[in-house]
């Protein structure tokens, strides 16, 4: 008699389900689709020969370190470079505020594995990135959501939501914001909006996880200070990665955050992976210490920058009156919004059959809303498909429009 | 007012403490002691050269799949291979019966995420594997300990204590084992124990969990057939690793099973690290591909082999008559059994004094006995250095000998 799988399954595994982006993906992998569904950066964004150079170069001379076991908390060459290029002045820093993660997902699951309780309450944006979502059900956290305007977070709603949750006694262990051209929404926080949310966490006694992988993709605008660099008390955890600033291939994000709190992860990242390869670390530190990074990083923002304009030109063009969108300032993502009598996931065979995809904006909503909007990434695509895509979606949203 | 983070910890993440062997390996590498505590590959192993030569390949024709993101459950060609190479030919394996993991640590970590609640118990072997051990903790997994003699675990005790929990009414999920060369015992489960420790699992209706790192690393007598190879009904769950037969720093491993779990597993690595590094993977794809693995791992078994055999011979020179040790037939470990009134923890301090390290055998017993056991490694050492600790740890440990 063979097992009863099911039946063996822990509570919170037997709740996962796929993501449904990596599963529309793999759709419109198999077809002639225009994807702007994914969050791909463009590989003509990835520096391969430099990368080649001192890939040669560690394997020839450092071999017998770079494909041995290594440290869980990373090599402290790259720790002591990601400390000095990405820390903000106000803080002195140091290698136990910083552990490298195998990619920035992993920050999210160690950070959840660390802090969370089943039933214990995340307070989210709406929308958010949904495999951050997924990384806090994984653990149990239990949703709250805030809904956000141009300026980001809504501090008002999230003083309110804070102080109801605690009159009934509920568990909030963090705040998960993506400061800087969110994802999915590519609204950026305003800065009294960032100061008013730490204020609000250091009053309620609840962390923050800022999230930030985009922070060096500004395409105009003046940099704002992250919610981190604010901070004092160590209220705030900050993920950076170098998936969308070089390539995300090699899987090397970091978490910034009280010493504490990284001792916590680093021996919770004994118990998941032992160590982040790496090789991929050396390649990275030998990449930086060798090339000018912010080099690389300015070529890559004028061809995000030139992608995200004719995205927005071809939605002014081809996209109904009855449509909004946002306008990010840099990152990967436009978030539209229709009108609420369409339903996304029920507009979307049609889409496809007309030769375009797009992510259903209700997967980024934790309260299930968001039925009528869309996340439209502009980073992957050629220029001459970004237009053709949103062309056709056009079409297929103006078929929609009641008058 | 800074943030009190101890009172934000989960549950289960309170409980986890640093791993005392890798506390122990950090004070050894500030000293000049011969170290016969780590489990980590000899880099003479390691074939750089052809490493090398492909990655340049790989980075050069086709980085932009190499440095961007891929599928969670990884590469179709090299887990093609692995089923080629690794498979026992009276199971037809696909692609869905396998995933590419982050180490063979992330494996034990999925496998544990997917099936334990906390208080969920884990049979598991008296010695076992540390870093497992701390991976089913660190999901609230209660271990129960069975012990070994020099044929594996002992079947009736296994028997005997399944009924009692059954009659307890406590749920077991799997049965952990290394049954080649075990970490920390060196033990190999012979074929009759393989067989009914699955018919024991199959009665019961608990998972086997095989890890099986040092498969490859026979240094003598015939290959027995996995105990996953031996099951029909989906009752097993086999780990396979590259770190021990190729290189551990690209950290590439795998898990084998029925299609349904290796499903599960995909749905919550997504939530864990979205993907395993794509770079990496392709490389030890192309180094299959272009060259004789099997070839460098029977070079690997002639070096593994004589560092056996020197530790061995110098054990039996230098130790005194009281001490008994286990005669591996391939792996990396030799496990130490001392007089019961020696405190190998106690005795510690003198050993480091006297220029020598190992690690005390009580951290792989999840029943807190073994006190008076220590593992001895002799992978890494050069063969001078294992026979030079031999001999100082020999002078350690006559001195505590009564007469």
């Amino acid at each position: 008699m063979s097992i009863n799988i099911e039946e063996f399954y822990s509570v919170l595994a037997s709740r996962m389900k796929a993501s449904t982006i990596r599963e529309t993906l793999k759709i419109i992998q198999r077809s002639n689709v225009i994807s702007l569904a994914g969050g791909m950066p463009d590989p003509a964004t990835f520096p391969a020969k430099e990368i080649n150079q001192v890939t040669q170069q560690i394997l020839a001379k450092n071999s017998a370190c770079a494909l041995q076991y290594s440290s869980t908390e990373g090599l402290p060459e790259l720790r002591e470079l990601i400390l000095n290029w990405f820390s903000e002045d106000n803080k002195k820093l140091g290698l136990d505020n910083i552990v490298i993660t195998s990619g920035s997902q992993q920050g999210l699951d160690l950070m959840s594995k660390v802090l969370l309780n089943p039933g214990d309450i995340v307070i989210v944006e709406l929308p958010s990135y949904l495999a951050a979502l997924n990384a806090f059900r994984s653990y149990g956290g239990e949703m709250k959501g805030i809904s956000m305007d141009n300026e980001g977070v809504e501090v008002d709603i999230l003083e309110e939501t804070l102080t109801q949750l605690k009159k009934e006694g509920q568990k909030v262990k963090f705040i998960y914001t993506i400061s800087n051209f969110q994802n999915s929404a590519g609204v950026t926080m305003s800065l009294p909006r960032r100061k008013r949310v730490l204020e609000i966490a250091q009053k309620f006694e609840v962390f923050i996880l800022e999230d930030n992988p985009y922070d060096k993709l500004r395409f105009e605008g003046e940099p704002l200070p992250s919610i981190y660099s604010l901070d004092n008390e160590g209220y705030v955890i900050s993920l950076g990665t170098f998936s969308k600033i070089l390539c995300p291939g090699l899987r090397l994000a970091w978490v910034l955050g009280d010493k504490k709190i990284i001792e916590k992860i680093v021996i919770m990242k004994q118990a998941t992976d032992l160590c982040t390869t790496i090789l991929n670390q050396l390649i990275v530190y030998e990449y930086c210490r060798q090339n000018d990074i912010d080099k690389n990083i300015e070529s890559n923002i004028k061809i995000y920058r030139k992608k995200r304009d004719v995205m927005l030109k071809a939605l002014s063009k081809y996209f109904p009156s009855e449509a909004s969108w946002t306008k990010p300032e840099g990152g990967f993502f436009v978030f539209v919004t229709l009108p609420e009598y369409i339903d996304v996931d029920v507009m979307f065979p049609e889409a496809i059959e007309e030769g375009v995809a797009y992510v259903s904006g209700s997967a980024f909503f934790a309260n299930g809303k968001g039925k009528n909007t869309m996340r439209l990434s502009f980073c992957y695509p050629k220029e001459e498909d970004i237009e053709e895509g949103i062309k056709r979606l056009g079409k297929v949203i103006k078929k929609r429009i009641k008058n």
